[in-house]
């Protein structure tokens, strides 16, 4: 891996890091329990990606507004962590740790847990909330809104992980895999790049070519997720590797084989770069993280 | 109790039914099972109380626009449904029925509760959304969303059931009980008479009077089901009595006494429909309802 990228990304994190922070709740009164379990997971690292796109975005379409762009960064990461504090519950995935990390429901209580993840999800909605000021530009905020309450719900993040958790230990199709990858890995990439469009003021086509160009990246993030399970290190992947096979999970390798799935993560950050070329504006740096993201800068 | 007030009640909720049924998903697609138990909750019936109390707030104030009430309608009953899935499940109050209806985790399962939970919260945001159009009007709703997503959360709902749980077999004091009354039962209250008013374009000062209003309806009626838990029967307060001494549970009449519990009631209905007497514009059945609520019309 190229040390550069990496060393970029890292710093980008850390000036986000500051940002996410100075949004979360302080943990003080009788709520302070449910708030010490929302940030010990907001705090638990992770390479904020989310609202990386999302600012990225927003500079390329010349945003410039830090007052408008920073509670949708804060609420995108919210949502991802909800989302990470829910699916390691006993009744979901059942994880202990995360990260090397005790996960929220082994640190507070199963109850604690599911209300952290609640306090966030709609926290996230509370933050964002806040960049509403009465003004006309509460029209572009209203519709960023409509699309970081669409793209996690059931018709998107949501909805994947139904399917996910419906349908374990079944043999599914490639058209449910595919659905599956789309919402639960895609769609919060979708909102973030999406949303930092809308806010930036860009018009209609740019923010549906940012939408494609999103759910793209993120078949080929998760496609090559599959593959490093199989031939990759736990280094790579970030966590144990076999660990799909061991769940009796059909991947993307499993349907459709080691080469064609190779191939798919280079078609469709392909098509996704081709589809970046295309738009008026221009990030050399967000143009390298999505090619990073699916494997192609390294 | 009088008749015609509950024939009433019932009449106006049968009408909120049909509204809120129009907003409900349809179960299909891979997302079917979450849908499903998502509208199985929402159907379990219930007095439709806070979409009633928000819409007869805007009526009174002069709103005439469906396109803008009956999406915040659905969602605060979409936000008071996730609340009772999350509430009803193991790791919280562990309850197999609720109004004589398996919940949603023993009819859907553990897994597919936590998602229908999330999937309603979020929803409620997603169908909120849908209110705004892109013209001058999106402020107004702007000013809406903040209250639709602050008073359910950490600082409201979420906060009191956190201190409910954290707390629970612990003594606690007088201040917590508020606490966790206020928040726990006035927030949604709050939260559905602002809204009212705000998108009805009611003055400041009016909106700052229909929370208190709330508030103290809120606290009235919760101390009064404190009281039945002891004095009713389980036909008036809806559950088996004698559930809070069961439960270890300080409650109002254990901390303050039944005489001195039974007189707040009285002082806090009193002085909430004092204060709506104040207001510019009159809703007979509103207050009647509010009378209702604290147990004072019967």
């Amino acid at each position: 891996m190229d040390n550069s990228m990496k060393d970029q990304i890292r710093q980008k994190a850390d000036r986000i890091e500051s940002i996410l922070s100075s949004f979360l709740p302080e943990e003080t009164g009788y709520q302070k329990p449910v708030i010490s379990a929302m940030n010990y997971t907001m705090n638990a690292g992770g390479k904020r990606l989310r609202p990386m796109l999302m600012e990225e975005t927003y500079l390329m379409f010349g945003g410039t507004d830090r007052d408008m762009i920073e509670p949708f960064m804060a609420a995108i990461e919210m949502i991802h962590t909800y989302s990470l504090i829910h699916d390691d519950l006993p009744a979901l995935d059942n994880d202990d740790y995360r990260r090397g990390r005790k996960t929220a429901h082994i640190v507070y209580g199963e109850a604690m847990a599911i209300l952290a993840g609640d306090g966030l999800l709609n926290y996230a909605f509370e933050t964002a909330s806040k960049a509403f000021r009465g003004d006309s530009r509460d029209s572009v905020i209203g519709r960023a809104f409509q699309v970081l309450a669409a793209k996690p719900g059931i018709y998107g993040m949501i909805g994947g992980q139904t399917a996910d958790v419906a349908d374990e230990d079944k043999d599914i199709t490639l058209d449910e895999l595919m659905f599956i990858h789309k919402n639960k890995t895609s769609a919060l990439i979708e909102c973030s790049m999406m949303i930092g469009a809308i806010l930036a003021g860009a018009d209609q086509e740019s923010i549906r070519t940012m939408e494609e160009i999103a759910e793209k990246i993120g078949l080929a993030f998760q496609i090559r997720d599959d593959i490093l399970d199989i031939t990759g290190s736990q280094e790579e992947l970030g966590k144990p590797v076999g660990s799909d096979e061991k769940n009796n999970k059909n991947t993307y390798v499993s349907i459709k084989g080691l080469d064609r799935a190779t191939e798919d993560v280079l078609r469709y950050t392909r098509e996704a770069i081709d589809l970046f070329d295309t738009l008026p504006c221009k990030n050399a740096y967000l143009r390298r993280l999505l090619l990073y993201l699916s494997g192609r800068d390294n």
